[in-house]
């Protein structure tokens, strides 16, 4: 390993700011939405991403990768949306290996509720510190670090499976 | 609840760039360290805290808080780097009640191992995304939004304690 130079000043400053922000948000939002609808912000996000992947499937493996979770994390976090009525396992049928988590109606309904405080939180505690054009600059710097992927589909839809 | 208009369509996207960035990010400074250190990011964010701490210990609580795990989940992080010999338990003579995380020299060692790449990664992931004056407009900007706090210290610095 070669010996390198130490990163700009700016540069970890910019980043730690990152971290930090990123952290904050995350816990206040994460305990107002357990406070208030019984969801972490991990639950939220994979009923949001289902809500928003067409026909409201996701690979199991793709959702994990999304939310950061570990094959047991997301199991987990699946389980109790499962036992909720939130989300159900769903099969594709031209591919048995792949397991798919399906949103429900129960589920949706759920997301729009808490989705109406969580915009409100949102507000509080991310929009308000910018003003317009601060904003759009975040969104275009920011917009640089995503390099996300759909995921794959099963081409004939899921289907809900009971287990 | 009353019914209230939707976010200007601008704050969402900085949200969403800001969110689909981070979980990039993270996802890509996870499978490094985890392929060329064995630690994930989650590892050695609590290894960073500690070394930064005074005395390199802090309440397992504040941990926990810090990186967004539920107490079962620090449990299992700490349990993995006193395993590897990277921390020890703690306590504090004048108040037992309080357990401490406390980095040991060779979890100092293996952070510093583990940065010479880390820091590398960052520059590629992050750093060479943006110019001087972008990186300080991010530190600006998104050090709006953090809320840290340090966490309470025992008094008397914090001693290993065998298990």
């Amino acid at each position: 390993m070669t010996s390198r130079q130490a990163l700009p000043a700016g540069a970890l400053t910019a980043w730690a700011s990152y971290l930090r922000g990123h952290a904050a948000l995350s816990r206040a939002l994460n305990a107002r939405l357990v406070a208030e609808h019984g969801l972490t912000l991990n639950d939220y996000e994979v009923l949001l991403l289902l809500s928003r992947a067409p026909d409201g499937y996701l690979k199991r493996v793709d959702l994990a990768q999304r939310v950061l979770l570990t094959p047991s994390g997301i199991t987990r976090l699946l389980g109790g949306l499962e036992s909720a009525g939130y989300v159900e396992k769903g099969s594709c049928p031209t591919d048995a290996r792949v397991t798919y988590a399906v949103v429900t109606e129960v589920g949706l309904a759920k997301l729009a509720e808490a989705t109406e405080t969580h915009l409100a939180d949102l507000e509080e505690l991310f929009v308000t510190r910018f003003d317009e054009s601060e904003l759009a600059l975040l969104a275009e710097l920011l917009g640089r670090l995503a390099g996300d992927s759909e995921g794959e589909h099963c081409p004939g839809g899921a289907r809900a499976r009971n287990t």
